[in-house]
């Protein structure tokens, strides 16, 4: 199970290689939110978001005899991404499977990366998890899993570290830590590093209108589903339901979900855009939103949030700025 | 005049206030480049320009009653932002004149910083520096020129303070150094800081067509004025002449000018929000276009480039995604 010490030994390994993000803000966003924002923006991470963290942690860790013979993954894009370079870096082959309506710079960028792409339609049903086990045992090789996976949360853990140590740096002993949430592998990694480092910083979970999987199963104790599997802007936290390893950190360690809607995430695109001069994704962009523009459900003089990543084509990014782009 | 040790007093007033800005980079530039592009993201400075450095460091080298009167400056935009929050973090007043052809963004920008904002026609011939001079007249203000400014030269010059560092600490010990050129304030700033920390890097002032006033007076050996003061989408840095000051500094310490065409500059805005995250204004893509699409003019195996801003306005923005944003 991943702990503290795992994400020590993870920030060791990754040191010199991840990028060490710090926390920017913007006395505009302030005004909006009606205290200090604070922003960790690993849409500046190598290939574009955090999940570099736990896939060039994951990939490390593995034994050199398994590690050569390869690695797999499953991922809409941005794990992909994360353990390709990893791959790539550790000079193993990669293989990834991703959904065909994956947004195509993050295939095309997956493949530019060095990995093999298999795609496949989740609309239609197909199991990612399914095609990965097929593939694992052709080919043997390692399957790095998103979320529930014990190195690649230590990785993403690396995170909370870092806020952690810039938290303390400017004298901010309590808030609470908005993450953007998917499976939870960043929240869990997040809310364990906080736990042992900040223990008066305590993350919750941001997701999407209708994928609301972790804030429904936080709130009534039990795993929810999301009724859809895939629609909507934020590709990137898209999952059917909370991680099996994920969950009992968040149960444990994390206040409530906080719920945006695409339009709230497209809003906070186009602030981060104006106010901070960074590029985040719709997934990456619905902790800042809760942040702006739900500030009655956050307690505390400051706030800090997670720009979780920043793979966005260029068609959403425009439909964000041709909506809420004005700023004056 | 700007020396080493100006630059140095800068540094020491700027810590704690300026962001320490990185180098980052992209495999996928480094393609484009033929060699290794380091990117030092100045957008992601306070008021998302390297301008916060200069404004500083001039206010912060006042002598307390001056300073008490406030302070006065004429830009079309960054510098206006960089001396608004300066002054407004010394609590004085401030005063900016800024042409009426400005972004609209960098103006309501000024003004929310906290500063009186005095609009002039620049097409139409008025002048800002007789603006400047018979309001510093009326109402015994300082004037911080945006370039032509000794304390002014050294905050910048604290940008090539931390290249000079990074570099060194990347073990970088030649290469070139691409920057975004009007005035040349941050490009003399940081050609002095180079000669002093890292000799083996070289600065090299990188502008649009129709304004490489820089470029040509590099290569006459004299001052030479632009034919336009305004038009084109670089206006941060469309100035009529090379200053007084900076220019003999740029002549002893820089390699040859390079020029890059507005539609370079939008490329390069694309390619720095699909690779890199950071959103640059057309004015601060200049020095990454030229190392990305005049690779021919560069020498070594690594370059590095200034992202100087990123103020720009949603349409020219829409703009460089609609036309280059498609990067797969």
């Amino acid at each position: 199970m991943s702990d503290i010490d795992m994400i020590r030994a993870a920030a060791a390994r990754l040191k010199g290689h991840a990028r060490r993000t710090p926390l920017l803000s913007s006395p505009f966003l302030d005004r909006i939110a009606g205290r200090r924002v604070w922003v960790k923006p690993e849409c500046l991470q190598h290939t574009g978001s955090f999940k570099y963290r736990g896939g060039y942690a994951a990939v490390s860790a593995l034994e050199d005899t398994a590690r050569a013979r390869g690695v797999l993954a499953y991922s809409s894009g941005n794990h992909a991404q994360g353990v390709a370079l990893a791959a790539a870096q550790h000079g193993v082959p990669a293989v990834i499977i991703m959904p065909a309506d994956a947004p195509a710079l993050k295939i095309a960028n997956t493949r530019a990366l060095g990995a093999e792409v298999v795609l496949y339609d989740r609309a239609a049903g197909e199991s990612r998890e399914e095609l990965g086990e097929a593939l694992r045992g052709e080919r043997g090789m390692a399957l790095i899993r998103p979320y529930d996976e014990p190195q690649v949360i230590a990785g993403q853990g690396t995170t909370g570290l870092e806020i952690a140590e810039d938290a303390a740096a400017m004298g901010i002993a309590r808030a609470e830590v908005l993450v953007c949430c998917g499976g939870g592998g960043l929240t869990a990694g997040i809310a364990l590093a906080l736990e042992a480092q900040a223990p008066g910083l305590r993350a919750r979970p941001c997701e999407p209108e209708e994928f609301d999987d972790t804030a429904r199963s936080l709130a009534s104790g039990e795993i929810q589903r999301n009724a859809r599997l895939s629609g909507g802007l934020c590709d990137a936290i898209i999952t059917p339901q909370p991680g099996e390893i994920t969950f009992p950190i968040l149960q444990r360690l994390c206040g409530p979900g906080l719920v945006v809607s695409d339009e709230e995430a497209l809003r906070a695109m186009a602030l981060a855009w104006g106010r901070l001069k960074l590029v985040a994704e719709p997934g990456g962009a619905v902790a800042l939103a809760a942040a702006l523009f739900h500030a009655g459900r956050v307690e505390g003089d400051d706030v800090i949030v997670t720009i979780s990543g920043g793979n966005v084509d260029a068609d959403i990014f425009q439909r964000a700025l041709s909506q809420y782009g004005d700023l004056h």
